[in-house]
C-alpha cells in the first residue's frame, strides 16, 4: 500500500509503515542488547515490556527526524533503541511502589516482578543505553540524552513532592509534565537531527516539536481523566483525583477556589480523605470555574506550536505524518 | 605532617591526606552538581548520603591513579565525582526493599525516604554522572563507566536470582562480587589512567588492581560474617546466613556436603526455614570442610594479585599507599 492510499490510518500507524525497515532493525538491536549472559532474568523482564508492543512513538520520532533530515547511516537505529531503553527503564522504575501504596490494595504494575528486580533491570537498561550512545561516537548526543534522563528523574521527584501540595503552580506542573513525557519526546527528536548533521535551526525546531507534542499529549491525558466523555472510551474517570494528583484542571480550580471550595480540596487532595460523592463535587467545581475548557485550549495551543515548529524542516511525507501526529494527540479532546 | 612521618595511619587515611586538595575540589563539585533547582528534595536526599562521610575510597582511587600517572588537568575531579555519584546511586537503589522483606522486621536503610524517592534520586545521580563524563570529552571513559554500571546491575540481579539457589557456582559468586564491588573499583582506577593518557599496559594494570582489590575486600567481608573472631570487632556473626546469602565459604561447604548436610543447607538456605542452633550447625559444617581457610587463602591471593598489578606503574608514594590498601582490606582476616 502506498503512503497516499493510506491517509485514513492513524498517524503513528502511517509512521510505523513508512519506517518499517528501520523499526525492524531497531527491534533486533533491542533484542540483542537487552540480553545478559550473566543474568538471564534481565531479558525475561525486558522482553515482557518490549514485547508488550507499545506504539514505539519515541523511537519512531528519532527515526523520522533522522530520515527527514536526509540521514543515510545506521546510528539512528542505535539512538532509537537508546530512547526505547530509557523509556522502558523509566516504566520499570515507575513500577516501584511503596509499601503504603500496596497496603491500599491498589493493583500495581510490578505484580510479576518485585521492586528490587524492577529497579535493577531498569538500571541495566540505562547503562546499556549509554553504551549504545557511546557507539555512535557523538558526545553531543550523550549530552542531550543524559540531560533528558536528569530532567525525567527531576520531574518525577517533583511530582512526588508536589503531590498533595495545594500550592503547586502551573510552572511546577509544566516541569512535571516535561519530566513525565516531553523531555524524552524532545530529546528523541533532537538527537535524530543531530546525528544527521542538520543545522542548528532544524535541530532546535525538532526539539521544540517534541517538547510541544509531549506537553499537548500529557495535558490531553489529564483532561480525559476528568471528562465524562472519556468514559465512553473505556477510560476510568477520576483516577488522578483518587490518586490526589494535581493535574492542570485541578490546579486551576484550586487557584480560583473560594474559602469553602479550598477546604474541599484540602481535604480530598491535600489529605486524601475522600468520600463517596467527592468526585462529583470535584467535577462540579471544575465545571464552575471552566478549567477543563482552559486546559483544552492550552493543549490545542501546544499542538499548534508543535506543528508550527515543523515549518523550517524539509518538505517530506514524514514531516506530514509528524504534523498529523500533533493533531492526533489532541483529537480525543477536541 | 609529611607523608613519611605518617606511616602508622591507615592507608586510606594517608591517601586522603595526600589527595586532600583534590578531594576538596571533588567535594565541591559533588555539592554543585547534585543540586536541582527544580526538585529541592534531591539535594536533601543526596546530602544525607554524601555528608554521611564514607571513606571516599572509590573517588580516591580515581584521583590516585590519575596523579600516579602524572595527570595535571582537572578532569580527574569530574571523574572522581562521577564515580562517587554512581556509587551513591547504587546505594540508594540498594535501599529499595520489598514488602516481604520489611515484614520480616528487618531494619531498612530507607527509613528516612520512601522507595520511590530512593529510586528517582538514584536515577538523577546516574544521569548527572553521565553528564559529568561527557564534559571530560572522553568517549573511552564513558564506555568504561557505562560498562561498569551495566555490570553492577547485572551482578545485583544475579544475586537476587542466585540467592537461595544451592547450585550457585563459584563463577556466579565472582560475577556477583564484581557487580557488588569490584566493577566500580576497577573502573575507578582505569579511568584515572585513561584520562592521564597512560599507556595500555598501565591502564590494564590499574584495572586489574581495582578488580582484585574489590574481590579481596568482598571475600574478606564474607569471611568475617562467619568468623567468631569478628564478633570481637562489633560485627554480628551470621547475618549473611540468616539472609540466606550464598557466600563463598557456604558455597564451598555445600559443594562438599554429604546427603544429610545437603538437606540441612536446603532447609536453611534454600527454603529459609531456620531454627535456633542452625547457625552453630552451619559454622560447624563450614569448620569441618575447612572452607573459611580456603576462602581466606583466596582473599589473600587476590590481595597479592592487586599488589602485583601495581608493579608496572611509576614508583610513587601514591603507589605505595595503594599497595598498602591492598594489604589493609585483608588485614582483618589475617
Amino acid at each position: 500500500m502506498s503512503l497516499d492510499e493510506d491517509s485514513s490510518a492513524k498517524p503513528h500507524e502511517r509512521l510505523a509503515r513508512a519506517l518499517a525497515n528501520d523499526l525492524a532493525a531497531v527491534d533486533s538491536l533491542i533484542r540483542e542488547r537487552m540480553a545478559s549472559d550473566n543474568a538471564p532474568r534481565i531479558p525475561e523482564v525486558t522482553a515482557h515490556l518490549v514485547d508488550a508492543g507499545g506504539k514505539r512513538v519515541r523511537p519512531m520520532l528519532t527515526l523520522a527526524a533522522a530520515r527527514l533530515c536526509g540521514y543515510d547511516g545506521d546510528n539512528h537505529h542505535k539512538l532509537a533503541a537508546t530512547v526505547e531503553f530509557i523509556h522502558t527503564a523509566t516504566l520499570l522504575h515507575d513500577d516501584v511502589v511503596d509499601e503504603s501504596r500496596q497496603r491500599r490494595g491498589k493493583p500495581t504494575a510490578n505484580l510479576l516482578w518485585d521492586n528490587k528486580t524492577s529497579v535493577l533491570v531498569g538500571d541495566y537498561l540505562f547503562a546499556r543505553s549509554f553504551k549504545l550512545m557511546v557507539e555512535t561516537g557523538s558526545l553531543r548526543v550523550l549530552d542531550i540524552l543524559s540531560d533528558a534522563a536528569a530532567t525525567i528523574a527531576e520531574g518525577e521527584v517533583l511530582q512526588l513532592t508536589a503531590a498533595t501540595n495545594l500550592a503547586t503552580t502551573e510552572e511546577v506542573y509544566l516541569s512535571v509534565v516535561r519530566g513525565k513525557t516531553a523531555a524524552l519526546f524532545a530529546a528523541a527528536c533532537e538527537v535524530g537531527g543531530v546525528i544527521s548533521g542538520a543545522d542548528d535551526v532544524q535541530v532546535k525546531a525538532l526539539r521544540a516539536y517534541g517538547d510541544a507534542l509531549g506537553i499537548a499529549f500529557q495535558m490531553a491525558d489529564d483532561l480525559l481523566d476528568l471528562d465524562g466523555a472519556a468514559a465512553a472510551m473505556g477510560k476510568n474517570v477520576g483516577d488522578d483525583f483518587r490518586e490526589q494528583k494535581l493535574t492542570l484542571p485541578i490546579i486551576r480550580a484550586i487557584a480560583a477556589a473560594d474559602h469553602e471550595e479550598r477546604a474541599f480540596w484540602t481535604r480530598t487532595i491535600g489529605k486524601g480523605q475522600q468520600n463517596e460523592g467527592d468526585l462529583d463535587t470535584a467535577l462540579a467545581l471544575i465545571g464552575k470555574h471552566g478549567t477543563l475548557e482552559t486546559t483544552r485550549a492550552d493543549a490545542l495551543a501546544w499542538s499548534e506550536s508543535a506543528k508550527s515548529a515543523l515549518k523550517v524542516l524539509p518538505d517530506h511525507p514524514l514531516r506530514d505524518m509528524m504534523r498529523d501526529l500533533a493533531d492526533y494527540v489532541v483529537k480525543r479532546i477536541n
